[in-house]
């Protein structure tokens, strides 16, 4: 942290910044430049994260510009190696890309297990659905509830994909645990953070959406959430972010992919349905994201989009979704990867 | 809903799309121009959210525009009158307006009891402070618990200023409820459904602050979901969006007030504190707001700033509230309100 | 300017980068703390503002941080007491609010007579109005041209009114000059850096309007180009950014009223029909723009908007226009400033 | 277009919004539903861009919805077939990935015909480099002008490769236009309508970069400026838009490249150089933006990036841009494409 002060301050308010530091057990370095002094904090600010606010406050300083990362255990510095995820068979944060895909929201038995069963015979690794859905109107949809949770179940059992599914709120965490191979906290929970907790003492791993309007530092901040109580296991999932472009439902960051690679040593999936919210970009998007880097992909199928409960228009069709796994193994070949589950 | 068909499309596909509005109950008005044929859906559409989902994907159908608005309960269609919320002796949504008050988080009893006293002098109605903090970085101070709720009640008993305090989950709306006069939903939380539902069932007034990358209209279904569970005394709060612009912490979207007084016969009150993130801006933007028509603002007060726990950057100190609240009654008074408590 | 080293960084990677300084006649300030080593760059860095950008590549260094604003001539630093800028009778940038008026687009002589003397006898100070127009579309209305230019200077004789008005290419500045008293630099064009540098050789007042994606930061370095080139008369204007919200067409940055008068010496103006683009919006927006600061107005007024060639929908009628100046006089009387040209 | 009644509004109000219609050569048609009336509009209405502006004034209207496109020479509709543009030996528009690379700026005559050899040697089709360089200070380096030019010329010259270089200026337009191959026009200068007027008079391709706060449909409407002058040359080219994520200079929205394949007949480059603005990104999303479908991509390359007098940050050296052509080849042929110059 560096502390700029002031072009007419005086040796009083720099001393006394330098005494502030010293009571939080910090000390400052002083450097007189021709334009501004500027005071360095020399010792640990990460424990200190409200440092700044105060600081600026202080006489004679005109600003507090932080040099460290306010995150600590996500980031590669701490841990250089990748963190390798285990789910069911498949290793997930390695050479391998996999495939999450399923119906957004589980409405019926037919639906779930025709949907589990093309999107395994496709080469899907993992089934996506949801039991609990979070909705912007309180008139949709908002899911089956553990009703769905069995569905989804039923539907491993039949065709051995694990499940990712989403959790909503602190108190179903244990519930939906009890189905779940990976406990999903969607974009909008993204800084829910007594949930965050929650999943942070679960023994599961977690996939952590990226918030609507979250940067990435503070979608890491949000991981360290998880990390800190003792949940090592996180997967990052890019799923577009708001912008003032409305030709797309949301932009999807693919730039966040590599970002997220070189700041941290977790996993980072796409998820091109939401991020876009159109089917005919799913699969461009869903490209573009294995090209980028990105250690899978997680995919809306359903088996009628044009009747689907939830987010039909950006669902993709069994034979859309073939289509799309077809296309994907080139370019995951063509940037030195695999597709899981296809051997070397 | 207008269902915009694309320009190859036939009689066939125009069927369809009319078959399937009648399945659901509605009737299709068909309008043949130049350069498009567009069916007009007649019918209550408002029960029917993702309609326009899959009305999308049907074969000849290019675009599917909505126009009614997506919630009822909060329009003024529905109530056009201005709904009046009690709190204490003092009534929001008139011709008054507001000020709540108090520190960012409760620290100690010396501080909550002495900003209580110094806002309450300066003229606020309602005091605010934190007991539970939602931080984006979990090394944050993130509140006293329910230990900072008696302290904030004990204050209240000494200065009879009702309380507004911020819930951050389902599992504490009953104890949040048994001390504050007001429950905060606050920004992150403003798609946190179990949660809006939670304070839907409770018998005091919600605030619900504005998302930081939440639409007007997201803000406004939001609120239905409380609305839609019974309690229909709700308070909009804007604190800024999140924009480009790194010069605030948020823009604060001044013209949501009149936005919102339009769309809705709900209050809103203004945080100039959170909208800004920075002390000298908040008593220019409080009195901005005040003049765009909002019922109130809430501001950060705290004894010495520059040792708070949290968003010091941004409170003022007892002598700075002193000056704003003087410089808000005149611009009151120039758009015809007046300050709460102050008798006629 | 702080060089932030990498953890893993040593002694020849520290020595390069201060040998590197020191070639571009800088000094190198070495900080060790406890988690990096930071250098703080001592000398005049404005004059190389392309430094970062090749620091940042140097090996061993994580990051470089500017601390010294980039602009220079538009800073309070540099010029601490406000800049007074006259036009006609008024004076710009002390205690009076400024009122600008007119149409959107100059049409015809009734159009701007009418207009001209309406928005006069209702107290604004200078007239607005297009002759050169841009439009998002190449099928709209782009203005009269020469023509329009004509119509304004002949209301201008009959009214007393000075003239604001837009050029759109540094072809035309010298012909647009000899008709305006004020040269207004739009949205679009904020960064068409060679009409900046051809308004910044004219001997008149330049308008600038954010850009509707600028920072405040690239705003005042649009401005820094005029200044550079000799012309010290620059007036700002906001007038909304782009933002994810679509309940207006920009959001109004209120806050960048208190922002720019801490920031620089020169004068702001709001801009709430460009800023809104919805006329029930103009009024609660220019009263929130007056209570936050504001130097002065400008809106849109037209004898009949919904006959307007342009922008009809935020463009206030006589009555509405009449009705906002009665309600802005008290607003700035609340906020210890007067109407222009209302005498003390 | 579609005028939407308000609840409240009676037959006078309808029949005069018909009326209206009538006297802009256009038929009203009726629906009435049960919560709104609504009124389509049938006729061509892209030649009356601002009626929705005025309708939407009218008494007893409550909204406008167009749903046609406003604009038309672009789009699919008016030619479905893919536009092929030639430059040089080389077609970009078809099945083949086109690479523009080059400095950002021409320095010297050294930097810019190594710097030639190179992309050259590596694969690439078109030598890219500015001379007249747009800069947000007015303290950076503006590029050698005319000068510049030249020593672009003698590259192409000795190497062959046809120019790529930027226009800023309409009166620039013929001078650029003697030595470049494609005339570029600069994100800033995106609605810069005088200047497209006039690169829309020259006989020369143009690549036309979306605005940093642009929407597709605006970047649409400003290639339609290009079009309707006669030159029907035109490459889009996405190179980031403005976001609130500070990780990257832009967000390059990867999903306009399928966007705008969708919408309109004319090629898309992506320039990942400004796209992100850091080095380390640039391969990752030259690939993603193939495998989504670009036409093309153009690249920063700078002999010795870390003394580059623009952008140094994002340059690239001669060997990574190596290392990026041969990353290149294989993820076009994933996607069944071909780089271009490479034979079948």
């Amino acid at each position: 942290m560096i502390v700029v002060m002031g072009k007419s301050s005086g040796d009083k308010e720099i001393n006394d910044v330098i005494s502030r530091l010293q009571a939080e057990g910090l000390a400052g370095h002083l450097s007189r430049g021709v334009e501004r002094t500027v005071i360095g904090v020399v010792g640990m600010t990460t424990a200190l994260p409200d440092l700044r606010e105060t600081l600026v406050l202080m006489p004679g300083v005109e600003d507090v510009v932080p040099i460290s990362k306010p995150y600590k255990l996500s980031s590669r510095e701490f841990k250089p190696e990748n963190t390798l995820i285990k789910v069911g068979d498949i290793t997930i944060g390695g050479d391998e890309v996999v495939v999450m895909a399923g119906p957004c929201a589980v409405e019926t038995w037919d639906q779930v297990i025709s949907t589990a069963r093309a999107v395994k015979a496709a080469g899907a690794n993992i089934l996506r659905g949801g039991a609990f859905k979070p909705s912007t109107s309180p008139y949709s949809f908002r899911g089956l509830g553990e009703e769905g949770l069995k569905l989804l179940a039923q539907a491993k059992q039949e065709t051995g994909l694990p499940l990712v599914t989403e959790v909503l709120t602190p108190g179903d965490v244990e519930l939906v645990g009890r189905y779940a191979d990976v406990l999903q906290v969607g974009a909008r929970n993204m800084q829910n953070f007594s949930l965050l907790d929650e999943v942070g003492k679960a023994k599961k791993p977690v996939m952590l959406k990226r918030g609507m309007s979250a940067t990435i530092q503070e979608w890491l901040l949000a991981v360290e959430y998880i990390l800190s109580q003792g949940n090592r296991q996180v997967l990052l999932c890019e799923r577009g972010i708001r912008t003032f472009e409305t030709a797309t439902r949301n932009t999807m960051d693919i730039s966040a992919i590599p970002v997220v690679h070189k700041l941290t040593h977790l996993p980072v999936i796409a998820d091109p349905s939401h991020g876009t919210g159109t089917r005919y970009l799913v699969a461009p998007l869903a490209m573009a994201a294995v090209a980028a880097g990105a250690n899978g992909v997680m995919i809306e199928v359903h088996p009628s989009p044009e009747t689907a409960l939830k987010d039909g228009a950006q669902s993709l069709t069994f034979q859309q979704f073939e289509e799309l796994m077809a296309g994907l193994a080139p370019v995951a070949a063509a940037v030195g990867r695999r597709m899981a589950g296809k051997g070397v």
